[in-house]
């Protein structure tokens, strides 16, 4: 095999162990300088590639590049771009393979979810047809879980941690506080289309440690009156509540909750959240003092609590992803296998694009209880071992210790593009 | 000196590292068994001695105790409920007086903030005046960090450390996806009258990393224009900009900023934050890309990443607590006093509590940058060692292991009391 270089971007929502990815794939890819070359990584994702805006990572010391194992967020820049058919962006996949062909690269890497899975197959396809082959290999990455045939995907494992963490701490919280004071406590949580997330909130409560939890799914029609009933029945059983709302939860009527039509004092459309909708409610219906929290951002990017198994699994599909590549493989996704649950043992197997590519996993109805406020058991055996085990970033002065690269830029060779 | 019970309530708001000046109290009067006999807690705070609810902790095992260090919230149950004036008041206070004798309470460890300093103070003045003294010793704790005196409160420092550790992690999610989408970000702390939580926020940033952040305090009144003006300098320099808002800041016009009159489709009036009425500016004014998070309940109850510093000052200030009591003084409540900053090193002192009762102590103007949107370096070297070190909980399965007491009632002697 003819030496080449490599090319990595990331793309969509970051997440806590997206670098680890990296990393995993860095470090490998310098284990095997007689075939890949130089590791280029796309500035901002991909647009990096169609701006021909390179970075070369070979610039990075070893050092900086271990520590992106222990550092959330996107080190190279990711973006919300997404490249549809090949025949409405015909361009843009054409300028992909120029960038590629003047840069000598013959592999692509692409870490994201499930939009970037249908892109990397798609440049595979029209690289072979315009007689440029590239090696196209799919890194996964989502905090919402919903990529198929892969048991899980990096980033979500951490995230369910921080919500189950959590809103354990916070309920233990409003326990103390119940008797003259908050009753019920409600945390909005990421996930628009599917419950993992949401789900990960009813791991807080477990056979030593009960706690009443109202989990509110996407995927659950919210019903506010059998929701406030489920709310009372716990307050009036254990003193407290604590709800877990989806951003996604949506009305009978189709819309999200949290798309309230809220208005200012000049009448001016206000986005809301879930959660201060549900806690009005709760006001309103049954006078019980409330709080809200919003995890937003704070969810995904909480490397400080982050899942060792997410870490590690993200680091080693870094890995499979150059290992399946040197293999000569080419539009495919390394994968984690579940081999048992009890104990937790996992092994990396391999996932066609075209199986992957725009498929999304929803959360099977039996993971949700029936009255659909709560995880079954079977939930609670896929979910418990991905939050296990912690990875904690080295601190100084009491602050986490995140690399940032130099992020050099690859001289250009091709003329301007115009995105 | 006879052998005498203590009483020891949790009040107000509960913090991460409250049980740990618990832990510190019973341990302490564990070992002191020739003076203290019982130590009785309060069910739910001081409700439980006027209700003659008293939970007999000597019921609990040495394990259990000691796991209350790392347990967040309060462990025996805190409340809301002020007694004001010892005129107004008067029966309560000598009801307390009553379940005291009744139980042979000569000490009373009242954990909590300005209001229990003051009762704490009351009850020793009438406990004098009716003929059965009690050593009254007030712990401090209270992450508004508003006592006078003491260099700082416990709880105060884990919420700061999350709250920077918070901004940090989600500046650089923010960071990688700025070049597309989500160019601000805006967290929400806790901190009504005094900005001190705000401020932790502003050490997310360090002279390592680098961080555009525009806090808003609730010492400095909002100025609309000013504060977008910032935002679009920082964003136009760094690419994206975090902004930290206490719930307490206020327009010019004096009401809190979270109380905009939102109303709902229907007309009803709802509870908002101060973050997405800052966010929903940004949008409206500069058109920027926003994501906001209110951090609520998770900031103080997030034991998983207290300051180790934290942890043992609560600590030490519980067991300082029963030492006081123990050489005879009354009317009194340990401090930390700050020796040095660097390296830091503080000791325990002591105040006396008619100096502590009643009195707030505010950010300093100096701690606020002249622009009234960041910290000065002066307020960096107080907060810094505040935050520094961590102190894990013990984990199972991914959760962090919190214990829950036995909380066994003591036997009631006395007639019932309506509160």
């Amino acid at each position: 095999m003819a030496k080449k270089n490599a090319f990595y971007a990331q793309s969509g929502g970051v997440t806590a162990v997206i670098n680890a990815s990296a990393c995993g794939l860095i470090e490998t890819a310098r284990k095997h300088k007689e075939q890949i070359g130089k590791v280029y990584a796309g500035r901002n994702g991909i647009i990096g590639a169609l701006t021909e805006d390179l970075i070369d990572t070979g610039k990075e010391s070893t050092t900086a590049i271990a520590a992106l194992r222990h550092t959330p967020s996107g080190a190279f820049g990711s973006c919300r771009f997404k490249l549809k058919g090949l025949e409405e962006n015909k361009a843009q996949y054409e300028r992909l393979i120029e960038v590629f062909k003047a840069h000598n690269i013959g592999y692509f890497f692409y870490n994201g979810g499930g939009d970037s899975a249908d892109t990397c197959l798609k440049v595979s396809q029209l690289a072979e047809k315009m007689g440029y082959p590239i090696q196209a290999i799919h890194v996964p990455k989502t905090v919402d879980n919903d990529l198929p045939i892969t048991d899980c995907c990096p980033g979500f494992g951490s995230v369910a941690k921080y919500v189950a963490v959590s809103v354990r701490e916070a309920s233990f919280d409003v326990a103390s506080m119940a008797k003259t004071s908050t009753k019920v406590f409600v945390v909005e949580v990421m996930g628009r289309h599917a419950g993992w997330i949401a789900a990960a909130g009813g791991l807080a409560s477990d056979e030593k440690c009960e706690i009443p939890i109202v989990i509110l799914f996407p995927e659950i029609p919210f019903e506010q009156k059998k929701f406030l009933a489920r709310v009372d029945a716990m307050v009036k059983k254990h003193g407290y509540c604590s709800v877990v709302v989806s951003e996604g939860v949506k009305g009978e009527d189709g819309k999200f909750l949290s798309d309230q039509g809220l208005r200012d004092a000049f009448g001016h459309a206000q986005l809301g959240g879930a959660a201060p909708v549900v806690a009005n409610m709760v006001k309103e219906a049954l006078g019980y003092k409330f709080h809200w929290a919003v995890a937003d951002y704070l969810q995904r990017a909480a490397r400080h609590i982050a899942s060792k198994t997410d870490v590690e699994q993200a680091y080693a599909l870094g890995k499979a992803a150059v290992e399946l590549a040197l293999k000569g493989n080419n539009a495919v996704m390394p994968t984690i296998d579940r081999v048992s649950d009890k104990p937790y043992k996992w092994k990396i197997g391999m996932a066609q694009l075209k199986n992957v590519a725009n498929v999304e996993k929803m959360m099977p109805r039996n993971f949700i209880t029936a009255d659909g406020f709560g995880i079954t058991d079977k939930c609670r055996a896929y979910l418990t071992p991905l939050i296990k085990g912690e990875d904690y970033p080295p601190y100084k002065d009491g602050l986490p210790q995140y690399v940032r690269l130099k992020n050099v830029a690859v001289a250009k060779k091709l003329r301007e593009f115009k995105l």
